[in-house]
């Protein structure tokens, strides 16, 4: 757990390099909105639009022998709608963009990757407004999604404050154990059901609608690791944490949970007195009721599960 | 020319895969919108955003035996801001997703890639806002921007009317030409001018402002060859066409103007008494009068270079 592993996971740049990416588009055209999961576009005449980009990229987040050219789809649009969930936004359509290997049936791939971003837009209520298919090595599939707060402020990696709870939206997991089984071979339904969780996730839209509007303080995607996430949140908004205990998903084992990655359920942070008011908008709407994992700290040097340092356990991908 | 020519010219998907991508998603999801050059989003509370996505893929639309990994994240910027200028729109913010080689140097491509982009980004005055850096096996950039109409409407591809004059803002066939005396390693003027259109070819951002305010019926940018680009137009607009003249770039060939794509030129259709308000508003803007280049033609079948027919010369992509 805490290296790469090849095939699993959402990628974003590590870290560092984002960090010096920043730095390069920063100079003279205002600044740009690297630090979180989505960024904001003013609009003239109307409210600001949310938009993200995620790509999948083959032998690097999938593996082409456990997942079909529509998981693919699938899995880029949810991840790039993953982000929008984070931000509290609904979208409002997307764009995907294909790289596809010259190879025989290139077109046949690259529509069975357009039927998966077809399904899982459907499945989101986000239509698939653009796009664009180039040939390429490899299969990459670029998804760009717009979304909207409806007016509301979307909630940033930033806001958290001492005191706050900390909630995850479900237990997690539940991909990286499915990657695991599946490339056993495992034909169990432990298997089909993380398998399903590996190549079909589901963006947490209404959870993150919902708790925008509960009053949320900070939210971030867990697309890179439970670990890895909280401590991007903690570090942009200048906090620690206590974490008392780790939801993990039937299958999973902890360090799957912690460093797995790809399940998209939302981490965020809220005052206590809203806790109760958000679990039960969420019940209400179909969803499962949120789960306290811990409580945000003042002191940013406290990053702690139970009794000891949590480590930065996720994907971080090798760059540079 | 009119065959594919590798590590040149922008790619979209061959139109008849175009046209099964929009079926697949075009189920249940309302109709999306793939048949202009950008798409167009309604915005709660505000004027729509109009968004399109462009790649440029190593050995595909560039040949980095002639094009610095800055030049790419240019002309990746510059693409999909073409699309925006010719839909008459002004760009609000760029995202930028990167698939960079597994190798010595990821981390300085990357950088490289993204400073070409910055100042692709701060020459057009369109703020990146957002990106995705990932490993593959071969460069990809793709860019996504927003822009806005700032309450028009965008120009699509399906306006033009028979009897409106056929425009082309410039002469085309520079990026072609620069590409192929670059290739020949040429050290003369010609080669110098024309290898800066195709390693840093400029989208006509202004122009398509001025053409949409102008009333311009229809219009879509030369990014697959000025033949393709216009065959296109007319195929969207149900009309034909008969050109009269052919402006070739200093140093190209008229086979390159033609056919040879990436050059960025707007051609649009407006009705003959808006031609001299047009030209005379780009030249106070301090861009070149757009050239005449021919008439529309009621009969949809009438595709006329002086007295023959207009082959659809162009960039193709192979799929299927």
């Amino acid at each position: 757990v805490g290296s790469p592993k090849p095939g699993h996971a959402h990628v974003l740049a590590e870290d560092e390099t984002l960090e010096r990416i920043r730095r390069t588009l920063g100079g003279g055209i205002g600044a740009p909105r690297l630090t979180d999961d989505a960024a904001v576009v003013a609009v003239p005449d109307g409210g600001p639009v949310i938009v993200s980009v995620d790509s999948v990229v083959e032998g690097v987040h999938v593996d082409l022998a456990v997942c079909s050219a529509s998981d693919v789809g699938w899995k880029a649009l949810m991840g790039a709608l993953s982000d929008l969930a984070a931000m509290g936004a609904r979208p409002l359509g997307a764009l995907v963009a294909l790289c596809v290997p010259e190879s025989a049936g290139t077109g046949t791939m690259t529509l069975e990757v357009m039927e998966g971003a077809a399904e899982a837009a459907r499945a989101a209520g986000c239509p698939v407004v653009g796009g664009d298919v180039s040939s390429g090595a490899v299969l990459v599939a670029s998804v760009t999604v717009l979304g909207t707060a409806d007016g509301g402020a979307p909630v940033l990696r930033s806001g958290a404050r001492a005191g706050d709870v900390v909630l995850v939206t479900g237990p997690c997991g539940a991909s990286a154990a499915g990657l695991r089984l599946l490339r056993a071979g495992s034909t169990s339904a432990v298997a089909a059901g993380t398998g399903a969780a590996y190549r079909r996730p589901v963006a947490r839209l209404s959870q993150g609608v919902l708790a925008r509007q509960a009053g949320a303080h900070a939210m971030i995607d867990v697309s890179d690791g439970l670990a890895l996430d909280l401590h991007r949140l903690a570090d942009a908004s200048g906090i620690g944490f206590v974490l008392h205990s780790v939801p993990v998903a039937d299958g999973a084992t902890e360090d799957e949970a912690l460093g797995g990655g790809e399940d998209y359920e939302l981490v965020l942070t809220m005052g206590e007195s809203e806790v109760e008011n958000f679990g039960q908008r969420c019940v209400e709407a179909g969803a499962p009721r949120p789960l306290p994992i811990g409580v945000v700290q003042a002191d940013p040097a406290v990053r702690l599960l139970r009794d000891g340092e949590l480590p930065r356990l996720g994907w971080q991908h090798r760059l540079g």
